[in-house]
């Protein structure tokens, strides 16, 4: 966490200085549909493109979408709220605005140092337990994607700094832009990733060494170098391709039997922290019960028609 | 499991329909070879084309190698016996016909949903024992290739649908023809793979993201693709030269120490579920025993003598 | 480990017989820079030729660096040691030499093979407990670069062989020049690996099927294909440059606040070995105390300052 | 949970029938001390009657303090309160009225199975995912006693039904009057206990033999045995003595070291559910930190003095 | 394993020599009731004493119930056969004769011994591997008791020597006579107890200081240092006493609902090898199935009554 | 760790003041043996009073055996060279002096925090790294009797307070005589203990509410209640009886197989941190080789002499 709204960087080819400006242009997207119902959030816009499919764009263009602690807050109630929400199947994380995200605010972080000097002099233990309590929320914000039992496809475009390598650690599948890149940046403000990248990175591009590489280094990744080594899944020309390539997706899953697909989620993200033969045995407790899910016999039947007749699944 | 023959799909590019009807053909391969002896199965064709080597045949070609309920109790049988069989080093999986396999037989599924039922009825939760036992008894079948000891080597050619993924998620290598393709296809059916692939496949390619989006959409992933991720190691012209360049791998294999590459998959299989601290312990344990086989000695002999005396190593 | 000094082999394309008598001109790389202070070793040349930066390097060339009991006791204090000193930021882990390593010396390992039989007849469970003593010591050696929070670079020319490859599993990130070959030779002398490579590696390159492979094959993987998996994150067209490289990346990551790399390093393998939940409430007791380090406040002022002002850590 | 309003059964010696009627005066008990601020609860009742201290109490005498829903949502916010409040060093749990609890209401709990059912013919899996949420739910209020870092003494009386075993069981130390007995009634209700008492009540008695019996069988476990067992740390005579014997057991435990005393309960549970190593790892990055405090100085100073200065320790 | 037939020792009071003699006496107990249907075994004799209640009694009273290589096999085979039988809902574990048993048959035994040589000079690896499979098939039938749902009652008399230790440790409550004494023989035989005894007493009575003292000095434990440390939870005055009391407590248990009893079972044997964190995660999967079962409402029913209909549940 | 030398407190009846005058009678027990070859420590008596029996006494007597840093570097060579020394099959633990120790020697630890402190002012995040440091040494040191293969019995009279209890918990079994008094002084003096009672204190009495009030209240535990929860296995009425009682226990385990003793205890320890299932399979590892031992023979031989023969085997 902690990662730098990197102003004094040059993000991107053209700097992200420059991308504040062209904040009124990039919120064409979003005018195009309308906010989801019930889905109030200062910093995100949470829209429903799709049939069953949501998009949620962290929306602070102006400030680079750094994250703020508003932010950190309702991206956890947002995915919270998707996860309960029965007519959700599958989720877009994208951005408003020039970048993905710079990352952490710095302005708005002092407050928590400010909190946990307390008095002037606070002990060093209590001073502890007010950054460990900060970092545990912020953690738990993130979890947020891995809790929500509903596939989250992130779609990156240009920056993604951070903070924002953090979020999109946690979401299912990665695509982006051409113009994308990432940076873990934790290490150049002195501190040490703990949100989520140093956890979950190396298992999601499923090796060591690159990982250690961009966490000590906190060199940039193009998104070629992100294609290859399994970090982002497809790369996309343009930003709009982007959207669209993702929603397509997500439109995809969403079309799935819900129990399938979600059961799958929670049986994946098991399975990552344990042992094949405890994820088997974890597999057969979910499937003792999904398998008598109406669900298998209405795909079935959908299948036996040879796609003359579509399965229409009920909420979940 | 439960992945459907695909009798409705369109599988690789002739179709699979067009397959059953080139079964005559494709049988060809195993006539060169007698039936291994003591191998007795009613859908598997087991031989031994090479000394130490066995080639177990998925043999059902008119049914598209489909999983039925006597295809899920010898799979497990026969590669039990292989691990016990002290003339086998190695094994190559491979399959009969024009397809790998289709996946799950879903006429032969049936019996399990009827048993299920009971009378008419029953309760939820003694339907869901039986869901259970069965799911258990599939899992243990298939966890059968990695109880045995011996290297399984999967030589897979055109389709592998559903359940087939799940079982060669089991092999320790994967070879495949240019016309190979994977299909993890269970979302279409309306539930969660339960056999290994969930388990298995993310620890296969080493990441995350395109384990999950191959889950969520039930889309093919062509050779090319399979190769690039790691899924499969080597990619062949033809069925021939497929089951050629297995069977070399494998017998390779077997002209090692039986000690060493047995030890090996041990500790190989026992590490990607363990801390690497707790595995270092496991193989200290293991090798305070094997490095006291005469295998040392006979290998170390035959290496000094610069290939003049090949080693011959006692059986395992 | 066990793994034989090749000399019955022919390692590289020009093999390691030649690469004996070149001996003397490779020499040269280490006469630039005085060995370290307080860095005695009979078998590791250790100098410091960056700030903040040392340079590791077998230096057993006139025997192909081969391992012998005395490297097996240096190379772990020799990284006990670093972890320890506070001026040592990064680690760079080369060889003197024309090959890396050729494995473990035979030669001398016979002596623990005398000791284990002790009498004539000895028991074998008593055989056990010294075999089993000698693999822990020279695991818990091994296991040395990774109790070192200092980042470790490998940098691999020609031959890596055996040991060799046990030996740069336990290092952070590996580089090698393009005639680098790796092998993991052990079924070829008739035992498991066991100081590292069958835990590691499919930890390293975050697949199974390509590790397998290599396990029970014995066979050679070349730079390109090294690269390719992800075990190599770099390639270099000399030795000299692979050398200048490896420092340079050693070099970025020592300018960097020791608290953010180092407790970095130590997350990193936590949770390579813990689920993603407990990997995140470990950072968070880690963060608890480094996030009230002064190198936040001054990483964050070079930042403020935009370059202007250099960070500068105190030890570590 | 689920466990049943006791009304047809005959709770402790009197039956709880008795008991409702007894209810006021039972509340003598509370009225000698106000309401704690800012602890205001429906179903709880939360005084602060020693330095540090707080005393919570289920308050719904007149339904023998069986769990409605906004008790389950009650009492796991009031001790995530108190884990926050560094007012706070300690805590009681009791009850008011003449019974502990006579566990789960079933009244209310209709409601959640009528959530389940949804319109008629609901899909068991979508049914399955509802009560998988409110269990949940449940299981993190009453986990919330364990993420309170300030150690919490169960008190308890007459009948502790059901869920109320469950909850004690996530307590730190427990303490009953002579007329207490603990019942794990769920297989009475058709069901397994969900909330904690099949996790934690083997490893609260350290043995499988008892725990298993009185899940098994449903049994009522008197003081006595419970003594015995370990389940109870001490006995008192009376409802009043056994209160203030608890308040004393928290007011010692209050005098102590915030520091030391909550860092401990951390290590602790942790410690419970890891092996001892990691334990030992865990517990030196906690105190890399805790033993920088300035309440090991104080401590000392106070204990160097003989008693003459008493240890004044900051808020925590 | 392996403990021996104490003929040359002096168990009991009386001794095992003079209890051959008594066979016939003994077999009284079993002529009351007839052997269950379709429970055909050599070694042991299987009844059904009371509704969903069998009893399994050891059955080579003339060789003090030796374990012979039958009775190793049949043990596990019985158990997985009262598993999956629904008329089953709890087990007494008995034995014939006047010693529960005297533990494994050395005469038996020899045959592994001599299958581990094979021809003469056998490689100690390959020697190795046999004893492996014979410990293994020997683990996994003593792992039947614990594989089966059912709560297991084992009900010990006098003698209960080596492998009868192993054998109890896996049952979930522990009944004996007062002339019952345990003894973990093994390290008299000059081995260490292979079979459960090291992984499941300390478990079973929750500590490790008497535990550890058993295994190494091999002594003798009396009923009532049993009683006292939890390994047993009841003592009786006679064989007869105890197994009326056995069967008494089988029956509660299986006058309870089995939805309810044997996900009890399964969650408690989880929990035991978790943490509380996974154990209430697998709780909550297993229950958005069971809750559904029609043993909630059924059980509900019946307590409404007041005890007036009595809850009928339906075979599981 | 970290626990006060008690100067100020009122240790046993008389007073730890007391104590310390009356150590030159103390002395006797030792002066009957002579010390051990090759085993001269400065704070440590070592002998060798039984026949493969060692005995480790703490002697600072004059300091009452308050552990200084040579104390913490010496416990652990000690128990390690024990470990390696194959004339050694069991240890027992005792004090010289008046009582077993005051704990941690707060004038020598007044070192470390120098060192910690470092110049004035020294960052808190490399503080911590001191501390660190020291305490993973002195938990490796303590961990040294769980390295030790042959058991270790504790035989504590009178005072055994804080770093003392962390160091009785590591043993196998604990004696102590009818004097002896505990206490886990540790949040007394500000701080979490830190070297093992946290981590093995619950496991060792297997339950969790005394060992929380014990580590919350800094209370004593007098050796009555010792004994009742399982941390004492027997109480003597005098030192000298508990040192006698200690050596016979430990002779009776030094007169068995030491393979099977040892391969015992590793399987102990290793089982107490993993599941059962992962217990049986190490098992199983470990007896194919254990197995193959001349002890297995020489023991089966002795048995069947009945007793006319003793078993003799080689060192171990």
């Amino acid at each position: 966490m902690w990662a730098l709204r990197v102003m004094a960087g040059r993000p991107g080819r053209g700097g992200v200085q420059a991308a504040a400006a062209a904040v009124g242009v990039a919120r064409r997207g979003m005018a195009a549909t309308q906010a989801a119902e019930g889905y109030k959030y200062e910093t995100l816009a949470v829209t429903k493109p799709r049939k069953h499919v949501y998009l949620v764009k962290i929306n602070r263009p102006e400030k680079l979408n750094a994250m703020n602690l508003v932010f950190w807050r309702e991206i956890g109630q947002c995915f919270d709220q998707l996860g309960d929400d029965t007519s959700c199947r599958a989720v877009v994380l994208g951005a408003e605005g020039r970048v993905f995200t710079a990352g952490i605010d710095l302005m708005d972080l002092a407050s928590i140092g400010a909190a946990a000097e307390g008095g002037d002099g606070a002990d060093v233990a209590r001073r502890g337990r007010v950054i460990h309590k900060a970092i545990r929320d912020f953690q738990n914000s993130f979890s947020a994607l891995e809790r929500c039992p509903k596939p989250v496809v992130a779609a990156v475009h240009n920056a993604c700094v951070g903070g924002g390598v953090d979020l999109v650690c946690g979401a299912d599948i990665r695509y982006c832009s051409s113009d994308a890149w990432f940076q873990v940046k934790e290490v150049d403000v002195g501190l040490a990733a703990d949100v989520g990248t140093l956890q979950r990175l190396p298992k999601v591009v499923g090796g060591q060494s690159l990982a250690r590489e961009l966490v000590f280094t906190a060199r940039k990744m193009f998104s070629a170098e992100a294609l290859q080594c399994g970090f982002i899944s497809r790369i996309f020309e343009s930003k709009e391709r982007l959207e669209e390539g993702a929603l397509e997706l997500a439109a995809t899953i969403a079309s799935k039997s819900p129990v399938a697909v979600q059961t799958s989620k929670i049986a994946l993200i098991h399975s990552r922290d344990h042992s094949v033969e405890e994820g088997l045995d974890y597999m057969a407790k979910l499937n003792m019960l999904m398998l008598q899910s109406e669900d298998v016999r209405i795909a079935a039947m959908a299948m036996m028609s040879k796609g003359e007749n579509k399965a229409i699944f009920s909420k979940l």
